[in-house]
């Protein structure tokens, strides 16, 4: 049978790597307490029709959908926020506000793969469900910012919208939703020019074009200037000057707080997600250009679903992005690696011994390998020494009638006989 | 819209089921790295072909199989161990053995839902690659004890058995794979009279179903009692008695070793999978009728994916049926929440201040909340009590102004006003 490879698109993560992605995950999961979110776990496969409700048309085209054995139409999550606001809409419905939930796993999209974007990929999710107040919005910036701080990065920077902008124009314009969402995804991929040719189309007044037109220009790192310029912008547009304060609160709030991170706000900024409603955001390091998280404000898609009336927002960080650039920057990514002891029988008759002896040491926390390949002990020596194990204890009969074995530090490249009563010690001892 | 739900056999664990399936993960990664195993992660959808290779009639039938966007034959991988086996015969092939490799997600079968079966499900998974020698089946074997050790089961056993003793005796009879494969089949669904009747059909001889009777009804937890009396059943054929020979030899390399785990032997076990060439076999608790995990050998495989011939066996344990047998044995499991705080500002002005307090806490270790619904002091504490957080900081106006805050014990429900500076140190002091 011939050699077999992953999918275009799908990856394996050998040890040092997957190390990594898990060390992203679990200081994702340590934030999340830290801040209060407990953990759901949704299934990966869902109905087609919850996934795609809100999703917009690019991903709804990218989603790994097929039918079940039970002829049921179901699809491969390309995000969590569906399924958590499927949760909160049923199982949750008389969970108390606000409810913070966590959920890590991996999501698919049928895309074409390219630096940082796969078919298969890993996000951490955290959700604050019933609150439509400036202070939820920032808990999740914040958190988003605190997570890039404790992953190590050096520098990295949030770039900040708010959907209310845009859409507060397009409505009063008079421009339908199904409209708005196709403006959204051009704006969405920087198709600035087919986008407003498309708003021309749809008898939207001059001043619209030249408001949007202003308005996609409107961005940079100042917030505070940024934003009294999209105001001056928008003010014919009501809803859209109530989105601007809305940001400004938000980042103001932050910010007197001392919780100081670098933004880039655009004024214009629009995600392809169609379930957004205010704040909208993603994460960056200046090195890569491809987002490393993003999130944003749906209140309205936990009522679609069937739940009551419910303000929520999220943030998904990419786990195998944020790896990808962790490694971009360089910086020593501390995931301690313990130190491994190996026993190794210098001859048969001695593996139940070994075995024995490891089950000592592992019981004591210390990371053993035992023998199992029924090498010679030179072998097994050379083995232990490119795999960077730090003790080898070899059993011999000579010493074992005496109660002793070998113990040699393959660091100090020494080795001296021990009382097998004193190993652990003689091990914990040698550390220092 | 309507009210969606999750599709039939899928789940979705709430936070406390959830960290449960949490901690079983973080048990197994332990163990993993207590034996030198590496992690490595593979992908969820596989092309079809590799899955369905040796997995067996019955997960053939019942793989989520589709064509992508592309074209390909795909499915959802229905255990680890073909995505393993291919790993080791591509992209590790020059890794030095023995090679350790832990893996741990979630798999799909679109099986029947009933008690403990789902349509995702959970595994952790180990695979010791490279040796031929018992010494790595009792590595095996004896992973899989101390993981039910760990876990705090009161009462486990190991069924066990060695799929060299029936098709020692099949191959003997000069029974075909693939029709050898349709007897394990209805062996591995206790239909015994059907396989019986699929042996005589096919010109074995009245010594082999005589044999097949014996080896079947021979099982029992002593182990030399046991393997003795199969030994004698299947004199007649070699491979079988060293079937036999093999499987006691592991045996009593972890008894000797003190490894001391009840057994339940049988002689006539047979498992779903094709792969299996050795010992195989499964973990169970007395008051739950459903295998807890299961493994075995399977020599054959990683060739059969194009690397080159490759010794290897391995135990995958399921850890969503690891959590409900946990609680059908009711023992206290141990996942401790740490004390949480939650910071409340007396009125809105006071916001960026419960924020920069928090991130103080926060920043210290401590989990933290912080008020985001705008509630009134009292609504705020009520809800604080209600979800058992212990500390409450309220900061007031006056307070503040002498850079004071209250800190109110939940638990002992008093309150007192505090120096900001000794906030931490108060609440530390008053954990003990």
């Amino acid at each position: 049978m011939a050699t077999f490879r992953t999918l275009r698109g799908m990856r394996d993560f050998l040890p040092r790597d997957a190390d990594m992605i898990r060390y992203v995950e679990k200081v994702s999961r340590e934030l999340a307490q830290l801040y209060g979110y407990e953990e759901a776990i949704t299934p990966v496969m869902e109905r087609y029709e919850l996934l795609a409700a809100k999703s917009g048309e690019e991903i709804r085209e990218r989603m790994y959908a097929f039918e079940d054995m039970g002829g049921r139409r179901v699809a491969l999550r390309p995000e969590f926020t569906a399924s958590i606001a499927r949760l909160v809409a049923t199982k949750m419905k008389n969970a108390p506000k606000p409810l913070r939930l966590f959920s890590v796993g991996s999501l698919y999209r049928y895309d074409e793969p390219q630096y940082g974007r796969f078919r298969e990929f890993w996000q951490s999710d955290y959700e604050l469900i019933g609150s439509s107040r400036p202070e939820a919005d920032a808990e999740i910036l914040t958190i988003t910012n605190d997570l890039m701080k404790r992953l190590g990065f050096r520098r990295h920077f949030i770039k900040v919208g708010h959907i209310g902008i845009l859409r507060g124009i397009l409505n009063e314009e008079g421009i339908g939703e199904e409209q708005q969402n196709s403006v959204m995804q051009l704006l969405d991929k920087k198709r600035w020019e087919q986008a407003l040719n498309v708003v021309s189309g749809l008898d939207a007044s001059e001043g619209c074009i030249t408001t949007l037109k202003m308005i996609l220009k409107t961005s940079g790192s100042d917030a505070s200037r940024v934003l009294k310029g999209a105001k001056q912008s928008v003010q014919n547009y009501e809803s859209s000057v109530a989105a601007v304060e809305n940001l400004l609160e938000i980042l103001q709030l932050t910010r007197g707080a001392g919780i100081d991170f670098e933004v880039l706000v655009e004024a214009g900024f629009a995600r392809g997600l169609e379930y957004y409603t205010g704040m909208i955001f993603e994460s960056y390091i200046p090195e890569v250009d491809i987002a490393l998280g993003g999130g944003g404000r749906y209140d309205k898609l936990i009522e679609l679903f069937g739940g009551e009336p419910t303000p929520a927002l999220g943030v998904a960080p990419g786990i195998d992005r944020l790896v990808l650039a962790m490694k971009k920057q360089k910086f020593p990514v501390k995931i301690r690696r313990q130190r491994r002891a190996m026993v190794i029988p210098v001859d048969e008759q001695l593996e139940t011994k070994a075995f024995e002896l490891s089950m000592m040491l592992r019981g004591a926390g210390l990371p053993t390998e035992v023998e199992v390949m029924g090498r010679t002990v030179s072998k097994a020596l050379s083995d232990a020494d490119r795999r960077d194990i730090a003790y080898v204890i070899i059993i011999g009969p000579e010493e074992l009638k005496e109660g002793k074995v070998v113990l040699r530090s393959m660091e100090k490249r020494e080795q001296r006989v021990v009382e097998m009563k004193n190993l652990l010690e003689e091990i914990l001892g040698s550390t220092s």
